[in-house]
């Protein structure tokens, strides 16, 4: 497991607050509590699983009785009618806990499917796809944990742990090499320097600043592929903006190390999921 | 406004925290803490807008100085390339606020943008489009508001203000009649007690159980128009599952009073949204 | 139990933070870590008893070592003398805890004892008597919990779960039918509506504007029988203001569906328990 | 003001999430957000206020734009229908904190008429009345302060600021001199110590430990006069168990320091107090 | 254990959240998560041992499978190359966890020699060591306990459980008398009044206002000297300010009954420890 | 400033809680709330102060009318005797916070100064002196500053933001190799891959494994000559362990990059600051 399960509970435990509040009106008036029943959570379309983990530390958050058995592992590929896990123990905890467990489950499933979906289409290729800041505020954790399950690589983690200098910060700070040269005395000498540029001039400059990364920013094909002969392996090469599941691989074939892709976890259609008690529909 | 703005501050501060951490290197490393300037939020595709004071706030959280200036509100209807506020102030503050800032208003333009369309077709209809509990864990209140601002109606908000009683309750309690005595014995004498069923077996019961709301989950259209008839205005009449732009009007045709809909919320479809320093691209 | 164990342990920390501070300076210097001891938890007045499982947390949350026996349940009505719960464990941890379990033990048992009291005088009627938010600031959940515990049931939970427009909020909104419609609109479709009024005015104009709930305020007996005639079912009845044990029984030959007083929990007298360790005063 | 207005702002936030939750339903739907209006605290029974600085944060932490005019200090007398403060501003800050305004400002006040009471009986003896630990869970200090205000003096804060060595502590190390022994030797020096004794052997014990305040516990007159002339200013006398308005005088007659009374905060009449918007009922 | 374990438990979840963040990228990707491991807690230099059970829940904090073995105590002295303790169980968690206890560690161990040394250095006398508000903010539980394991005492925990009258204090009070008089009157009973003096007026002051506790800062041993003989048991007597290992004795000597030392806790000199898997280097 | 100040409020907030308590009994007592006086800030001890904005902060956050006027700046040497600042306002306040600001100001100053001192050594190399994780747990991002501030540069902040592989690690994963390939593959890109090594074949071996930076660990001279002359540009070389005032320039004529020194934390020798009332002693 690559996840920070201390930052993992936390997040739990505001799903649980935001959704419980005072209390389930409606278990706790239709359910005794020494009622126990076992859950099953099976998919309802095809897809690869990431957050089973997560999923269980929410049953076992709302109740120490609760057993949880995992069927499949993260980053497996489960098809419609799969059965993911069961749960079993006091119905109150299962029937409390579903509908944030499968928030999650099917929000990291999502990402981890549509991720796997490019990381396919580059098997071929030393390329890597990875993502971005883009993600959902407060579950960055998650969302980049369901990247790497998918086969992507995360980019950093935050505004604290890499210097990337984008297009705003060269306008204020007055070109590139200032502010390369800026950062390069400024930030911990065990974080890399990435610059983002927007041509073939903003190429040439961040060379001659010796970035360690070059991210190439809504450039088209041709710019690219100039720019990777440019580079020639000084820095290391990455591509944004614009690039779906239908240019990636015309991305890859020009030599690029990295393609990010905001809508990894920004724009995520959920993996539907769903969980039944005593049986499944 | 329609928020608790102390919960949205939470959620600000949380993001925030994850972001930038133990500080943004790139920004306090390449500009200098007196340096100002104007940043232009504009669209990059058509949409509704939502989220407009939660931008506002995340950069006057960073610094008191900033100036946030809308020019559109929330529910407006912008196109491509609208400029739809200006942030003024402490370059640092708008440099490390852009993402957060971004990430959320995206996300909510999204979500009222989608709910948008599918009120629009209801536009004829004594029929609402609800949301449901499948929102993003952590951002329920600024979901449920963008629903709000699409022209969507809200559904409870957790499980804490209302009963619904949903299958996997019914199956552990042993009957929906049961199941609805002891909620109206035991919850407040405020809150609606709302059934979910699957045929019209289940509606009839809903009926002598006398329930406020019977919810038609996942029933087919000539099901749903029987319940219609057989429930005759003795409960609110509310249809979920599997219902999208395609098929939502002839529910409404069908004559039922609500139409709740996972997918405005954990399948959302970030409108494109950017901020440019100095000029806009 | 009906209560929600995560916001009961918040309580306790928050509680056991404000006694503890940096350590219990007498026990931690007179008492030994290995010592062990049991205390008898015991009433020294008559009453109804709530809050067993609070106390019980309240020492496992300072030693797991704890073990805690109830003799009575909560619900049960108790006399002068007699043994609530046994104790044993780490000397400490019941000395330390011991303060904070019967203050919370105390307060609820005292609510649980007067709505009983105020129950049992409504025994023959169709009237229950319900609790307001005129509970203590941090521990409503407590508090209301006591009032069901005692017989009683509950009023919404918070400004959040139901629709109360008071006396304030007509005067504002500018009249009844406005504000009802407004709220309408606005809440969601699974709460219900209820309206405070002074007078048959008011009934009247609540009952035009199809309020869920009509709550009758400071009106005299004739009044409220008017009123009671007036809605005829139209609308549950609640009365409040001025009720007491020497009236109660009158509004409920009224006819009025709810009493709501404040007092149970805004006016409480504590019922008197003490632990003792090693045999009983 | 003796009150830490941080840990009051603690307070405070905790009521109003617990009052508010996701958002005040009625008021945010039925007042339009630029409304202001102006409300009237007024007394509705005769008693000593306290909490007035309180109730005004509760209004300005929901809003910058609220102006609170106290019209009264904390410590008057107040009588029926006397106004105590205005609030003037946004009708939604307004109404939506009036609920937790009142519950704090009527229990402190509770609390303050109650000992101005007792203190008054003391008016001509060299006895103070003091509080206990018996206060509410998490309202501590504010309940102490009330006390103050009421012309009582405060006993420790918590278990961690004194060393109070009771019955039980007594029981469990074995004997009083050990016990005091024991916590002359590890409590700071800066702390007093205190002994609870039941009876005049325990006296005797307590001075020959040089305790520095004795407890009579639950003792009756003529033991406590005995008792009084044994110590013979060796020792701080305090009284304690079951005293009330009733025979507070026969105590201080016997001339002892202080008398402590747990009813004092553990069980309150609140103060009638009400809110009005426009005018005055 | 004189620590309250639960304040403990806050400072190390603030400690590893600081360092471990969003994860230990070291750890998680070179150490498979089912490698089992030992290591050796020993000292690289002599000294007196403090914060074993601190270090001990820094580990299990990190998973529950960790097996602590403490093979000193608290207060022994070791010396180079003496094993404290072996932590086994998963890798992963002993070398996330290493820093963060070893800070922990060596710090509280470093307090607990300085103050050991000083404090046999007064073994022959009646005065005591003792520290002062001059901790490192936010670990002032742990410090104050090291230095109790040095063989030193506590002064007062803070602000709140002891009244010093300090210099600033007087002079914007008016005087010491006026001051303790005030103190006397408003602090609760079970508390000391200190005052800190700076020559024998002010000594001859303090005694006059019937201080508990009289404080000489900076005062030379002639002076001292004079002060302690008007003292002459009427108050207790501490020394404060300049003082350290040369010239300690001599205020022992001069019949002070406490001398105050910053430096113990200000400045200190960590103990060296390390901790190596496997074998001990 | 290259603090986030969201950061440092939170280290203010938990150490003025720590102090203050339940309040500030001898300035409650002593001076009434509306006396106001200034305190002059001023040094006892020659060095480099760190921390100006950090102590301001600590007063307004008491009290918003607090006016603070920093006469020197970080970074700036000064000697016994100079004012670094004034604060005015009202006297509680300034009395109630002295003690918490200069804590955190000597803490930072001395860690400035000491720095400082180092950094003065190694003028005329191209060696930079770097701080560890040493440091105090919860006040990593102060001291960090602090050293930035005295002219060192900092190394990583966490375990979270670059791969720092250790002895233990190496030990464990069975190899420099292996280690950073498996670093290499899971590490977000941005990260810098450093390898701490004990002799040549282990610089050797982390050569061929391409390590970004490789940190020699207590190796003598001759050791990390050879090595720097072996690594010859192909990364950048760390030295540590052992190092201090003597011999630090040695090391620096052996041509190394960094030299990381935890005693610049872990081992503060605090620089004596006051803060007077009125007038300066």
């Amino acid at each position: 497991m690559l996840l920070n399960m201390r930052l993992v509970d936390e997040i739990i435990q505001t799903a649980l607050k935001e959704d419980i509040g005072t209390g389930d009106v409606t278990t706790m008036s239709t359910i005794p509590p020494d009622v126990t029943t076992t859950g099953f959570i099976y998919a309802k379309d095809d897809g690869v699983i990431a957050g089973l983990l997560v999923a269980e530390r929410v049953f076992t958050n709302l109740s120490s009785e609760i057993e949880f058995h995992a069927r499949v592992q993260d980053g497996d590929r489960v098809g419609r009618g799969d059965v993911l896990a069961t749960v079993s123990g006091p119905a109150r905890a299962i029937l409390t806990g579903e509908r944030v467990a499968l928030n999650l489950l099917q929000r990291m499933s999502g990402i981890a499917t549509r991720t796997a979906h490019i990381a396919e289409l580059l098997t071929y290729y030393n390329t890597m796809v990875v993502d971005t800041r883009k993600t959902t505020p407060g579950l960055r954790v998650l969302e980049k944990y369901a990247v790497k399950i998918g086969g992507g690589k995360n980019h950093r983690f935050g505004l604290y742990d890499a210097v990337l200098i984008k297009d705003n910060h060269i306008k204020v700070a007055g070109g590139i090499k200032k502010a390369v040269a800026m950062a390069r005395g400024s930030a911990p000498h065990t974080m890399k320097i990435e610059v983002e540029v927007e041509n073939l001039d903003g190429v040439r400059e961040a060379l001659e600043a010796r970035a360690d990364i070059i991210m190439l920013d809504n450039m088209d094909f041709t710019a690219v592929k100039d720019a990777v002969r440019m580079i020639n392996g000084q820095a290391r090469v990455e591509v944004s903006g614009g690039i779906n599941e239908d240019n990636v691989v015309e991305y890859a074939k020009a030599g690029v190390d990295l393609i990010s892709m905001g809508g990894l976890t920004h724009s995520v259609r959920a993996l539907d999921i769903s969980l039944d008690v005593g049986e499944i529909k």
